[in-house]
């Protein structure tokens, strides 16, 4: 299964607009390459309807928002609703701030989500209308174990289900959910967090994921988590002695640009519940 | 010929100015550095003349563009072209949207550009007023093959006299003119396409070439054009069975660093029309 | 003394609020995960005291500036001084444009800074109120050099006690002194300037060094540049015959995510004035 998804984005080469934070927009330009699609990015309030209409989906990430890019982000994300557009949300230090909050919360009420993707705490603060984000990064007092999986895939769930969107909470363990099924994955590796941007990075690519498979998208969420854990470790696998964070990040985009399904289908580990 | 252009860029270090888009910035800096010039980005309006006036040449790079760089494009243009320095504009996106379209336009009519360098489809907007542009990349419908070459080249020849600009299409096969004389370009390689900002990059490049040689514009851009797909050529042959785009992205730039004009000269691989 | 500093870092993981450039801004995330501190980015003036109140330090970058950013560093920067956080001045290109210049006076005026990192000439043009800069690198006229040592490890001592900063001045040779003591740190290699972003990036990793040890912002800031210096001539080691700039790029970070104290300490080559 997730290797027809994969093979759907390399075959259809979806044409995914980023409206983006400026820390990791190249790693996403490059990660929707690498994986089979194509990259806009375009954040402007006088085009962002337009750009929007010619792709094939859209993220809206909040990282490094600010007073001129939250229009845009509201703006494209109605059109391409309109449009029947995939939207991806990430929403990027909710809880960090008010406004980072506040924003995650208005874009949730004004535009429905086929994905949102973020870290426990950030999912949290938007399921609770508040939080605690310790910068971008999750708080340690959130985090999914397999002590709390039981409560975290219903917490999942339920958030999913209250929101009409697949939710993808990214950790150590990931779950991938709508309101029904929860897939648990186990791919990843912790030397991921070292490096800016992997979050970001996956929620380009899982646009691409969604918009090459609008009739999987629960399945095609769990696929692109797959696969970037997955490339996480074959990446893993290949550090020398010398490597440290800056060529762990080559060796992730470079194994999304290898990576096949069969690859995938026989690395993915989780399970459904 | 190819080879002393270049060796001029080592030598006069030109600073070129960067007024571009946030995805493929830092890749663009690098670049120059690579090629032997320098640097500067800065795109608030309350600076850029002064920006502009301490560098060499300039490039207007439209990708990202937003209400607040626009009147910051049009004063260093204009500021650019009074103190006589190159100036190159790269219309990323030309025909995806009404404001990119219109403020290309805009700056076509009131700064006149050395260099024009963007794809096929980007370049027919400009031409036409209007266009279609499938994102950020070359229409297909648009794409200069063999069969269309001596139509091609015309019409690029013919965009270069009305502009009085040297026009730089790249793609497959690259078309760099000026009204009287194409250069047709056969460097290069497909997996260009693969990594975001190789255009981008090209346009910065092409800044430190004809700043560095500013009595031969159209023999330094197309020099400038060669030198990045002989680069291309140079990094798809070192890489190993696990390198993907971001390995890619990198040796691209190494090669560039290391480029010499011997080799340059050898590799280049063009006809006149 | 630099071994246990650095191992301070790696042990506190320091969050550090920036506001910055888009140019290097991702390497900035980079570097700072690879020492082991950990970066939020953020720049909007409706967020960033909440930002920086949840950080433990916080630097400020003039690189690429603008109207709507420089209140937020303004903000950003007296409420980090309220709550006590360390906070580093980086003035990129004071002296090339009156903004910049203006800003980083302003800057200066009202928020006191632990450290202020930059290259002579922009150091130059704050402590005289003007100055000549070749865009964003340093004149060759105000270069360190062993002749002129004496008489610039006074200068950068006098501004340190006007400013009541440790100020770190970097280039060929780098002096790092408050108002009574110097450090003159021999470590680097001249390719680090063929990089975009080595100085941001030092400014970034001397805010997670100060951060983590703030009993010893002197020392701090020292360890930080001799750490920087180390490691590019580390990565300097590493480099193959195909190797450029961007290579070079990636194994400076890695190399900073492998450096040790005992390495450090033992590749550290300062003295004291």
């Amino acid at each position: 299964m997730f290797g027809k998804l994969l093979k759907h984005v390399r075959e259809r080469c979806p044409l995914v607009h980023n409206i983006t934070n400026y820390v990791t927009v190249n790693d996403c330009a490059n990660i929707l390459l690498a994986c089979g699609g194509s990259p806009v990015m375009s954040d402007d309030v006088g085009e962002v309807e337009e750009i929007t209409s010619i792709c094939g989906g859209l993220v809206i990430n909040t990282g490094t928002l600010n007073q001129r890019t939250i229009p845009a982000m509201l703006a494209a994300g109605k059109k391409a609703n309109a449009l029947r557009h995939p939207v991806v949300l990430d929403p990027v230090g909710a809880g960090a701030s008010a406004l980072r909050t506040k924003t995650a919360l208005e874009l949730l009420e004004n535009v429905p989500f086929q994905v949102i993707r973020g870290n426990i705490s950030e999912i949290k603060t938007l399921a609770q209308g508040s939080g605690t984000t310790q910068g971008v990064d999750a708080d340690a007092a959130d985090c999914v174990t397999e002590d709390t999986l039981a409560q975290s895939a219903a917490f999942v769930k339920a958030f999913a289900a209250k929101t009409g969107s697949v939710a993808a909470v990214t950790g150590a363990i990931d779950i991938v959910a709508d309101g029904e099924k929860a897939y648990i994955i186990y791919n990843g590796h912790p030397m991921m967090s070292r490096i800016t941007g992997t979050g970001c990075q996956l929620s380009a690519m899982t646009a691409a994921y969604i918009t090459a498979n609008p009739e999987n998208v629960l399945e095609a969420a769990a696929a692109s988590v797959c696969a970037m854990g997955v490339c996480g470790e074959l990446a893993f696998e290949r550090l020398g002695p010398l490597d440290g964070n800056a060529s762990y990040r080559n060796y992730i985009l470079d194994a999304v640009y290898r990576l096949d399904g069969e690859t995938l289908e026989r690395r993915a580990k989780y399970k459904i519940m």
